[in-house]
């Protein structure tokens, strides 16, 4: 058999658990060294591709490979670096057919979401074009949940266990002191389109009345006064009312609310993010002593929480990406098909990924509520198996013991790139 | 021999481990029927006292109480309720006796910080001059590790931990992507007076170039100009800039810099803490991509990875209290000493109340380095003991399984009281 070295790159924002699909794509590429040369990985993500910055992945131990299962972050560094078109592009996507051809590289496996999903159906069509023999396989990847053909997307269980551990406890907390002290509590999470993680806060809840009472979700337009008016309710009825919002949140008129970052029309810089808007808005119209947390990213770094039902599925994608590379497959993505709800079973099958790059996959409106604050038992039978289970990363000294790579690169054999 | 009720209160900000020294104080009560009867648990701490509502804790089975040493928040619910001097709340002090009498109360059991320390003492000083027996005994608990003659309080190490992870976390994060995103993290945490919190974050850096690069603590005066040039050379020569800011922070004058709920000269609400303010002021400076995380109330509930030396110090400090008060002590506080660093040694020794109330004890200036920004390793080496080891809650549908109690108060023998 020919062999080939692989070159394997994260994109974007990274998780928990990225970082479990590069071990299971290092570890399976080892486990096949008469088709498997090396695994170079781009450091940055496709940057190093790029500016031909390669990491030698052969001079990290086993042991250390190993522990990148147990380790969030980019291990290698990611980027956010947007390929266009191969039109608007094609000098960006020329280069890398170069520096792979460079490097006998054979396989290109892109750990991401949706833009890197049709970056790599972009070097894949390229390479056909310039009749440089290329497999190019995409890992899913992304705390949004929102690619499509797949049940769910490695890292968005781990951050839904997080969200919904974290609203557990700081409800508890809340609710010891409501009487004299904090009545509302907001709780900003992430996902800017869709309210996925917003919505897995509400696992928090077993009972009538525990927090979250509610949810301000993305994919309902914010209404100021039936807002207020479900506030004032539930701390009448529960002394004290918490609440998670997307950092998403939109206005009446589709507006996105939060202002981090912005001016307001006199210019004054407005700090914060949509939790502590919503906090004082409470505040102000209805007088309760309030608190907000922000979790920003601790909710997608929180691997001492992660859900061991993510870490498995993360590390079967990059598995099965180097499988179905090894079976000649070109131009697909290892999805998470699900067979069924309790106990969950999964698998991995195959999607085409004409089908995935540029599919926003959004929660579906059968998941919310009808006063849209809430979500629907569908919407808990399917989110409650994705944070089961747990994966506790080694401690040492009484924190997570996280793995920091060597990362030396292989030496260039070409020009420099400005990129 | 003749066998008194106990009265049991938690007070001011709960932890992730008051309900561990909650639970202590029940079970070794109930280990001597002989001497003590029942356990009464003011529902929100002294407020119920005071309106004569108190939960029967006899009521709740073994298992329940032995939950409450993994749950966090305020089992009995907790307030800020502050009684004054003797004379100032002499009404508040005799409605407490009168309650204590009616109920065949012998043992008073506060959990809390200085406040409740002071209150605990006066109590104990009017029970005796008013001719009625009571033995009054603190239960130390402070999140802002602030009392004297312990070597820690119960609920600072949880903390510790959470911060020390979480920033270690989101630091790898932050380095993955720093190349082409996020150049500038601000994790903002508690500690109005004291830097503790902040510096137990200092523990996530094990190796040069680790976040936390800069710690902005309450004790040292905020210094714009020198701060915006140490966040230049850490972007400079690590790629990134990871800084823990306590919200206490304080400004050239002294004054608190955190904005939140007060409006600026235009009478805009100033949203967010200070965390958001230093994110804002570095991007305006010096044109960083930045982000900001406000843990709050989710730092002192996280029980999911709350410290086993903290654990097992809050239990064993309200174990210690039962077993002062069976052995006659009076305004007396258990108290944690420290006798080896490495590794850790501990005791439990008597400390008297009248040295405890109203002493706040601060951070010593050996604990911070010379250029402010730091701690020393003096400060590590008293830090590093109080986060080790784990004590992992039990999950249940990949949430941590936490108890409710029941709550059923006795029945009321007196008049009702206006608070």
């Amino acid at each position: 058999m020919v062999i080939k070295n692989a070159f394997y790159a994260q994109s974007g924002g990274v998780t928990a658990v990225i970082n479990a699909s590069a071990c299971a794509v290092i570890e399976t590429a080892r486990a096949h060294p008469d088709r498997i040369g090396n695994v170079l990985a781009g450091r940055d993500g496709i940057i190093g591709a790029l500016t031909e910055d390669l990491i030698d992945t052969s001079l990290e131990s086993a042991a250390d490979i190993a522990r990148l299962r147990h380790t969030p972050g980019g291990a290698f560094g990611s980027c956010r670096y947007k390929l266009k078109s191969l039109e608007q592009s094609r000098r960006e996507f020329e280069r890398l057919i170069e520096v792979f051809r460079a490097h006998h590289i054979g396989y290109f496996f892109y750990n991401g979401g949706g833009d890197s999903a049709d970056t790599c159906l972009k070097v894949s069509q390229l390479s056909a074009a310039l009749g440089f023999p290329l497999q190019a396989i995409h890992i899913p990847k992304t705390v949004d949940n929102d690619l499509p053909l797949t049940d769910t997307c490695p890292g968005f269980g781990s951050v839904a266990k997080y969200v919904a551990t974290s609203m557990r406890e700081a409800g508890l907390d809340v609710a010891s002191m409501a009487r004299t002290s904090t009545k509302v509590f907001v709780f900003e999470v992430m996902g800017r389109h869709a309210g996925w993680i917003t919505a897995a806060c509400a696992l928090a809840a077993r009972n009538e009345g525990e927090a979250p009472h509610l949810l301000l979700l993305p994919e309902v337009l914010f209404d100021e006064a039936r807002f207020l008016a479900c506030v004032k309710e539930c701390v009448d009825r529960y002394g004290y009312c918490a609440i998670a919002v997307s950092e998403g949140l939109r206005g009446p008129e589709g507006e996105l609310m939060a202002g981090a970052g912005t001016t307001d029309a006199f210019g004054h810089a407005q700090l914060g993010g949509i939790g502590p808007q919503i906090a004082q808005l409470v505040k102000d119209r209805l007088g309760y002593k309030f608190h907000w947390a922000v979790a920003d990213y601790l909710q997608r770094a929180a691997r001492h929480i992660a859900s061991k039902t993510d870490v498995e599925q993360a590390y079967a994608v990059g598995k099965a990406a180097v499988d179905m590379a090894l079976a000649g497959k070109n131009a697909v993505m290892p999805a998470i098909r699900r067979l069924a709800d309790y106990p969950y079973r999964w698998d991995i099958v195959e999607a085409p990924l004409d089908q995935v790059a540029n599919v926003e996959h959004k929660m579906p409106a059968e998941f919310i509520t009808a006063d849209g604050f809430g979500i629907t038992e569908a919407a808990r039978r399917y989110l409650a198996p994705l944070i089961a289970g747990e994966d506790t990363p080694p401690f040492r000294d009484g924190l997570p013991d996280y793995v920091s790579l060597q990362n030396v690169s292989v030496a260039r054999k070409l020009e420099s790139f400005s990129i």
